[in-house]
């Protein structure tokens, strides 16, 4: 079952840039092993911003919810989820591996 | 080259059904043309709303400005783009297939 | 899996009232239908406006719009999901009924 | 009398992390005595945020200030209230419990 | 129990204005019944605008929710509703007359 | 002369709590002293908000500036104003009291 | 007393040329007449739009919403008006001409 | 002198077909007259909107305005302008040619 | 050449209140000098905010700028620019002195 | 391919003054260099504003966003990108050097 997720940072201006780098580096190996599992399906950088839209397979909303609440940087992040359905004229299937 | 594509339909409620019908028909066949080019990668509908997010994978602004303002339902559509680029923690590549 | 359902009605002014009965008829036998199996959770009216929250209990993202797209309403609604999750200090279960 | 209720917490910067505990350990409990006296009907976790859609069945306006007021959380909280009434189409009542 | 309302007017150019000043005769009518039982308690104009805030004082959301879907100009206007509660500065009451 | 005036406020997180506690005691007294003299006609509590709705009924743009520049809390507040005119449906005067 | 005003002019396309062209110049009098007794004290065309920012000089809320409401294009516009006072640094007086 | 003009498109429904290609055709001939004398120095599309983003070098606000409402398309079009200026790090000029 | 702008200040709370004080008076000087010149046509406080509305009449946008951009609260301000224009209607003249 | 940036600089009031200069300093060499090679086409300040509209003249988006994140002041920026494409009646080729 497929989200998109857009996902804004915004670190704020007290965070010391050592911490910083070190969440950035755990937020990667996170997600990194999410998308080897294949649960964190697609990860795009939106141009010119601090910003990403990703899509996610997962069973259920809570276990969406559990992988987007673990993840390092989320208490300095703005997320916006839209669930996805099958469309009509989509010749790959939105439920299964696409 | 990826863009993530927004697009909301909104037919005037004096488009008679068959003409409705009809374009909904060739608009399915030239977005299905597109899938299996390849150049529409995805294409899901967004729960509960008559629109959908795409994926498109083009060479160049122009090229995607082209594919959509010849989507029989573009008169009828509010489309919003955003360009994708690479993200560092991505394990697929962006730019070619994934 | 519960989700938090917005739907707005606009009803055009080209719209013969007559018709416009029979599809509020339709509407209400079907939503009532849901009600019943408990896939439409609650339905609640937003005072002063011509509008409901619901909450939708159902497997997946798909059968969800599947049953908001054959409203009989639906093409004259706006429509806004919200998926929910488990909180943490519920002491009812998301996830199974409450 | 129900009240649909959108919670978002933003905690500032500077709190420090065992007085945010102690604040969120306060939170908790005070959100189960009102669940289990049946006034704070619902507690969905909005999924990807740090927010909770609610359910608030009381007496007054005057009541449900009182309640929201004086939740620990609420100098970090923005709320919004929506007043909802019975859906002609509901087989549940919204006025006693449903 | 008091409510903030703010209602916006807009009458749909294919209305006849032998039609529309027959609504608004009814709606003049209406309100000022509702004004003297003392259940509409103020009725103010927005300078410039096709619109009213007033303020209403009922026993229940269900009973504002019936005495605004019964305004003849319901069907034409935008409605939106803000709960209020006793002020602790306030000398006067906002639970009984004020 | 009457005036609709919404007051949101936002303390800051830096605001020690004595001295944010001095100032809502000047504010209390302010607002109460205006309420006397039949200034601030109207002030209600925004139901799950630190925010209020008031009525002001004053002689000019200008006595109402001054009156909300001299609110202890203005450095905190955000403040939105919006003039009222007599309602033609009205039965009580928005010029002299009401 | 000042106030700003900004009126957007949308005209219905179901309204004939010649009908619209008699409202016009209703309306160009009308404006006319009162920028002659120093009632409506500017009016400016907002650059690219069929607006207008204008300054009104009145002596009450009600004499500026009859002003307007008394506008032949009322019907088609859209308005907005903020109160103005004397600003500490102007030297010159917003209450008495200027 | 330079601005930014944004301006999107919106034909009404009952525009003849006809009627349309006949004011689109008089819009080109009359911005491609515009950007021969200089004064229209960049026309750009929108990718997937019927919208320009367009850069004028013009004499004055007023010079601006006139060259916009005698658009063929002014009336189905909402246009935003912004002004511009030299930019200090800027190695062309803004005021003169660029 | 007029423009309509609209200054928004936000101090930051960690700005200490002399500082702050003598900005402001330099801010008030700077302001009369260009009101003597009659660059800074008008300047007006919008009721209940810390904000004005003022009219500028200069040669260029990049005069505007200038003067704007040297303001001694400029890094402290939002602002928003809408150049004006001759309205048919008017029976001043926005281009010379009005 | 071309790209219409809006940039907004938002410097925290925690940057040391001779910090924010040397940042300043190291975007204006940068600026300069992209706009040498003509990759950074145009550059202009809002009137008013400590922001600025650009064109950016790259090979793809990964180029752009690479640029772009590479800017000095890009942690301190609010940044917004539009895709341009060929207009139809543009005689000037979007595409190539225009």
């Amino acid at each position: 079952m497929l989200y998109l997720v857009r996902m804004d940072v915004k670190l704020p201006a007290t965070l010391a840039p050592a911490e910083a780098d070190a969440i950035k580096a755990r937020e990667k190996a996170y997600s990194q092993g999410l998308q080897r599992e294949g649960r964190w399906r697609h990860l795009w950088r939106v141009v010119g911003e601090y910003a990403n839209y990703s899509v996610f397979d997962v069973e259920s909303n809570d276990e969406l919810h559990t992988l987007l609440s673990q993840l390092p940087l989320f208490p300095y992040m703005q997320i916006q989820v839209t669930p996805l359905a099958q469309h009509p004229s989509a010749i790959a299937s939105a439920i299964t591996a696409n």
